[in-house]
């Protein structure tokens, strides 16, 4: 992402001048390794591995974070802050758990803080929820926003793969990281959710309380018959506002095949956003990669050069409401919500084996809408797949509990959530 | 247009302060009628008959202007941008073609102007182009930028009908205005991807340089052959920057399927665009209708209420690029693109007929890839469909001349770009 940065800004350099009225400069770049050979050249003279130069350089207006997690990016950020630095961040993991002490630092300092390519990379999702939309009540948020997962759950649908020799292959060719645990297990969707509700809806999300459930256990047979019911299995990150509640989740969701979600493939991100006045609105576009990210980088610093030269800074906050307006709006539980669900079975080809499991639903108020069950081997346990009506995660989820206590159940059931 | 701006300041005003800190508040109204009941609760002592009393009113500190058209549009903005009022317009076909004027005269003046509505409703393409890919040469700009044409061209395309029924029933429906000449002679799609090629490129356009060819003569034939090939035909809105040149037209264009662009159904606008490290974007969205398009209007008011507050007025120029640093890029004549074309002959069924076209083909250089010819009638002229490959748009205007001079030749011959 660094190299991407230097590689905008010199490339161009002249096109930023045109725009802004003076040069953005790279002034220094901190690094812990500054000897490897990233393909873009660079004066050794302003590198360095020692951070903290930067962040009390008087020479130096904006510091642009691209270290990622916890620490020391945090302190890094907070002391830039402090020393009067405007900061430009890629980092949701901090962001979505600390963005509100780090953005009443920014406000006490009276320094701006940019964080346009922490979700959907080079889609300009933050600048839409808070200035495009800024006359609307949100609705709704209903992305895509990584790429991996995307690329892993496309290439399954496709090739009818497996997930294991998919993610291996994305490993090999620099699609899916040496660990890309974050990404398969939707923790890095979780962050960009959460922060794209805290901006949205003008609360506190508590990271804790984001439902995350990644795609590690979608397997080919369920994307099979996904498609039977005119679905696609998407990893989707959704965050809605609804009777005084936040709805907030990342799991793998059965999507309509003709909901244009549906089809974005691939690397893509895609963020619906229903807002009351605005109707719904789709931005697609490169999540990831080291171009679009820093093309989202640059735009900030971008920002924050337009807004020094025109006293413009602190313009807006930069969760949108006013830090003294931001009010608490609880999540929703999950067990709360109501969808309808794709759940299947290994179950025991025996006599009254499905009137049992059909009864223990029966019993909690669960309604099957069809049920799917082809081939049978005597001895061998045969997938029976059920798509219910509306039900509530609750129910749900003590049935299926039930269910996988049943001696002609051979393994744990399968549930994948349908969005309609 | 403007009963829907009323709504969004009334009943988002509590969200609108939160985010602002002051209040945004609708002060004055003129119109030219304000007897007739428009659904939203006015006070009517705030209503007047006299636009001018609204430019010189030093309590009203931003002008919306929502008349559309040249004049007295322009007089009232110039007025109220000299009378030091920041100014919202949504007026596409003014700034179309005087918005180099209208924006210097705002710089001197040092108020601000907001235009998002002007293209693409309430999906926010200016902030994207402007801010979210400021750090991008824009490559191109691929849009369906007019919701009706594409609501005709949608309901031809599924339900087989003829331009004028569907046309007829759009106008009862309310997605044609009783003129819709604008629409569907395409020149409102030329309004907006002439600012947008402004905007993205830096240069002025003179908007009599933009090829402009509407939908009016697109026959369900030619959907039916299009969808044949694999394609959706689509009034497209394109710029493109390359080789020092700009590229800038409006017509039907003949779409893969598989593009993105050809599933954008209904009265929906879509917007691509390509930035040289961005990569591609899309946004997709609602581009016409009192609620999305007053959400925009009030975004830049909102923008204006927040730089009045923290001295941001100008923090960038509304084109983008300074004033100073916009460069003259000279458009590329139509006749020098080259293309696909699709191409349908009415010929009379008789020996030598197709010979003799293809040899008039040959001779202007224009190479076929495919030709459909599909039942005949004796002494009744029968279609006769050509693919071609890649042609310069010169030759195929001068061959298609000549072929239409035939006497087995007997209606003008459909030329519908394929875009790849």
């Amino acid at each position: 992402m660094g190299s991407g940065l230097v590689r905008v800004l010199s490339e161009n350099q002249e096109q930023i001048r045109r725009k802004v009225g003076i040069p953005v400069r790279l002034a220094r770049i901190a690094d812990l390794d500054i000897t490897t050979d990233r393909g873009e050249s660079v004066d050794p003279s302003i590198l360095t591995t020692d951070a903290k130069t930067l962040l009390t350089d008087p020479e130096i207006d904006v510091v642009v974070e691209l270290i990622g997690g916890d620490e020391p990016a945090k302190s890094f950020m907070l002391e830039a802050i402090r020393n009067k630095k405007h900061v430009v961040t890629a980092n949701k993991a901090l962001l979505a758990k600390s963005g509100e002490e780090i953005f009443a630092e920014a406000h006490k300092h009276g320094v701006g803080i940019g964080y346009e390519a922490s979700v959907g990379g080079a889609i300009p999702i933050i600048r839409s929820l808070r200035e495009g939309m800024a006359a609307n009540k949100i609705v709704s948020i209903y992305g895509i926003v990584n790429g991996t997962a995307n690329y892993i759950l496309s290439r399954m649908t496709h090739e009818g793969s497996q997930f294991e020799t998919v993610l291996k292959e994305a490993q090999d060719q620099g699609y899916a990281e040496a660990d890309p645990s974050f990404d398969i297990e939707g923790i890095d969707s979780a962050h960009k959710i959460a922060i794209l509700a805290m901006l949205a809806f003008g609360t506190q999300i508590d990271f804790d309380q984001v439902y995350t459930e990644g795609i590690t256990k979608v397997a080919p047979l369920d994307i099979l018959y996904a498609k039977e019911f005119g679905y696609r299995i998407k990893l989707l990150a959704v965050a809605k506002n609804s009777d005084g509640q936040i709805e907030i989740w990342v799991h793998p969701t059965m999507v309509n095949e003709d909901n244009p979600i549906a089809k974005v493939e691939g690397t893509l991100n895609a963020i619906e956003v229903i807002g009351d006045m605005a109707g719904e609105s789709m931005l697609i576009g490169r999540g990831a990669g080291s171009l679009p990210t820093a093309s989202a980088v640059a735009a900030d610093v971008i920002e924050i050069g337009r807004n020094m030269m025109t006293g413009g800074i602190n313009r807006l906050s930069p969760f949108s409401y006013l830090p003294k307006e931001r009010k608490t709006i609880p999540v929703r539980p999950m067990d709360d919500l109501s969808c309808r669900y794709y759940l299947r079975f290994q179950l025991l080809d025996k006599p009254g084996v499905l009137s049992q499991l059909s009864g223990i639903l029966g019993d909690h108020s669960i309604s099957i809408e069809s049920v799917i069950q082809k081939g049978r081997q005597e001895n061998e346990p045969v997938p029976v797949v059920i798509m219910t009506h509306v039900t509530q995660e609750r129910n749900l989820k003590e049935a299926i509990q039930k269910v996988d206590r049943l001696e002609t159940v051979t393994d744990e059931t399968v549930i994948i959530r349908v969005d309609d």
